[in-house]
């Protein structure tokens, strides 16, 4: 017969069983932390209609889309969660209390170019809080408290959440009466880091055509730094001169001064200026998330305050918050700068029942016991030498191996292996079980991301 | 703002909230479950190379396929998780140990006629053992174990696991030198229950021209039932005419044999010789699993034993053994038939923390000592009434709220109120907390499955 070659697409991950178990183990704490904070779970499908999904428009998504006809329908895969998301509301509004609050790990579609780093498929890990008519500033609070528990419990702690408030940069071009340019100016000012203030001052005077006057203040306003106190003391030398910037700034203020009551350190906290998210989409609020010895990687969480959330499906206003994760690329660049522990265990299971009897029974009553006691236990009864057995033990890093022969049988008792030490004891069950359940226990406290401190 | 009607697609299930945590508990017993049998997660792509999905051929699934263009990629969405995994295993084998079991929940797409509950993107909950070169039959043994502890689990107990073995079918057949027409016959007598012996027969001797004493064997053969032991005591007086039939006898007494040692009740367990399962790709044992007062819904678990897994892909041997549970299609049955225990809670928080006082910075810190308590803490902050938060506590059953005003404050309490007694009190936080544990231990007793019984 003629072989078709196995291959995985291109941008598309596969992991191997070691690496699965820490991406799962990520997913589980994603989950349990959202859940913490009154997150419900949601799964919506990877297929919509692709008018539904494409009814924001808007040019680079289209092109990137997977886009195709089954039968008469004109189908799409998502390519975030967020258009499912604003579907979802709309079409079960009636049935849902505001604010509503719910969580999605899902793959989302997306056919980039493909690179190393670059998924076409990819997990996305949201959340989002969405109130009907209004949403308290409260909400907007709270993300940082997220964002910091949820990596913090992942192991990590060189990290820094980032916030700003896109009114305070309407609010403050709307002073200078550069609304309509605001977009231009701030990729420009985005580049302030790669090329300098004097080339970005140049660009805003040349090509903008920006008064020198009206450069400087801009260029004076984006290099406000400092400290959390330091910079909202900055701020206020503006209020006063634009209402849209003073609310920005008390929202700022608000999203600030309840930190330490949301328990997030100061030290992984910063209010800065040059965070604009692209999108026109936010209204208040901007998160970012980076890591501190890789800012090259750019902001691992990030998300923002919008006014209205399904805009395209209804006339309701349904003000919202959320973040996400992207989860492929995260694990992917965690991998590569050897940030997973991999002192956690990943092994399929805690023990190998080896039975060594014709009878295989016992042996079985014992991986039942086993697996009643929530050991994961694997039998293995294939007809291989003995050494083969452990070999496959020690590939998959399964810690034990239960040996139960003729003599143990009489003895009432089995025998132990413990591969990582290379000992072994005959013992009862009762005492294998507890000998198998502390290591589980010490075994399991690790977390998943081992920052390099 | 012309505005686009948001919907779903018709075959794709998107569930509220409260079903959706159901959804999400099954999932959870299904993967520790599968676990405690040692299988380890596996996630592939739910996108491949069409060439490589369809390396098979095919005609009823290629008909049903998403296939699609993106560039000059001919690409499709996979139908099963079975087909992957043979790609993943040709693929990556070099880097697996055998027995390599690997369990994988994700969806699958299948363009079927839209029909009430059937559904065109759905989730397979999978387990597989592949073996490299031969597989011990003690995994075939240890299926149904692994299907009863996850359906037990669940909660359902009228539930029963058929399983028959191939070898015996095809030994069978060969005894009356049918081979050619086994498939016919098999697919005639598996009208039995609907069209009664003496139409069967008419079909056998008319249409399959089978001589009658033929006709005879197979109605007398199908017609053996009863326990376990009478069932296979009617088969040995077969053995000795087929080898086929005699090697799938052993296999059948073995995976009978050790059903107490691994925890299956007799009750759960049948030896039935009507199960077949269509696929030629089966070779030894076949499961199926029926709920006892739900015949009509045919099996709820299916699977069996292969002897070439990737056959399309490599010249290797990799003989398995693998079971599937269709659970999209199973979670609305179990909707539709009331199955859902609507007393385990399916709120987004275990308590809503109000603040009654200006300074929010107390209520934020007592949703904060919650959370580290592992308590589902939402805080809301909304300008609404008392009663209208109240009203939102209830409609998404969240069961307490917590209320902190100036006189908790001076106190250093806090005012606890249980929605579901209706009653409330002023306590500390510590006796809140102990109270709201001990009432989300009660509430998480529960089975995701009430049995009828």
């Amino acid at each position: 017969m003629q072989k078709m070659k196995p291959r995985t697409l291109s941008g598309f991950m596969e992991l191997l069983p070691a690496p699965q178990m820490q991406m799962e183990r990520i997913m589980q704490v994603l989950r349990e932390t959202y859940a913490l904070y009154g997150f419900t779970p949601l799964d919506t499908p990877a297929i919509e209609d692709a008018q539904v999904l494409l009814a924001k428009g808007g040019g680079e998504t289209e092109k990137q889309i997977y886009r195709f006809q089954k039968g008469d329908s004109d189908l799409a895969l998502r390519f975030d969660l967020t258009v499912p998301l604003a579907k979802y509301v709309a079409l079960h509004y009636g049935e849902l209390s505001f604010p509503f609050r719910r969580y999605q790990i899902g793959k989302v579609y997306r056919g980039e170019r493909a690179q190393r780093g670059r998924f076409r498929e990819f997990y996305q890990a949201d959340i989002d809080i969405i109130g009907d008519g209004s949403l308290s500033i409260l909400n907007e609070a709270e993300i940082p408290a997220i964002i910091y528990r949820a990596f913090h419990t992942l192991g990590l702690d060189r990290f820094q959440i980032r916030v700003n408030n896109r009114k305070i940069l309407n609010g403050f071009y709307a002073m200078l009466d550069l609304t309509d340019q605001s977009g231009d100016i701030m990729r420009t000012v985005d580049k302030l880091d790669k090329i300098g203030a004097d080339m970005v001052r140049g660009i805003l005077v040349d090509d903008l055509v920006i008064e020198a006057e009206k450069a400087d203040e801009i260029l004076a306003f984006i290099a406000i730094r400092g400290t959390n106190e330091e910079v909202l003391s900055a701020l206020e030398g503006y209020r006063g001169r634009n209402e849209l910037f003073d609310l920005g700034l008390d929202e700022l203020k608000a999203v600030t001064q309840n930190l330490a009551a949301f328990g997030v350190p100061e030290s992984h906290f910063a209010v800065d200026l040059t965070i604009a998210r692209g999108l026109d989409y936010y209204t208040g609020t901007v998160y970012e998330t980076t890591m501190l010895d890789h800012p090259e990687i750019g902001s691992i969480c990030s998300g923002g305050r919008y006014d209205n959330l399904a805009e395209y499906y209804t006339d309701k206003k349904l003000p919202g918050v959320g973040i996400s994760i992207g989860l492929t690329r995260l694990f992917y660049v965690l991998g590569e700068q050897n940030y997973l522990n991999d002192a956690l265990p990943t092994a399929p299971a805690d023990v190998l029942v080896l039975p060594m009897t014709e009878d295989l029974a016992p042996a079985i009553r014992l991986a039942t016991e086993l697996r009643e006691q929530g050991i994961r236990a694997q039998l293995y009864a294939e007809p291989k030498k003995f050494k083969a057995k452990l070999s496959y033990c020690d590939k998959l890093h399964i810690p034990f191996a239960l040996l139960l022969g003729e003599d143990e049988l009489k003895e009432e008792k089995v025998t132990l292996k413990d591969l990582r030490k290379g000992e072994q004891s005959t013992i009862t069950t009762a005492e294998a079980i507890s000998a198998i359940k502390l290591a589980i226990w010490e075994a399991g406290q690790g977390t998943v991301i081992r920052d390099h401190t």
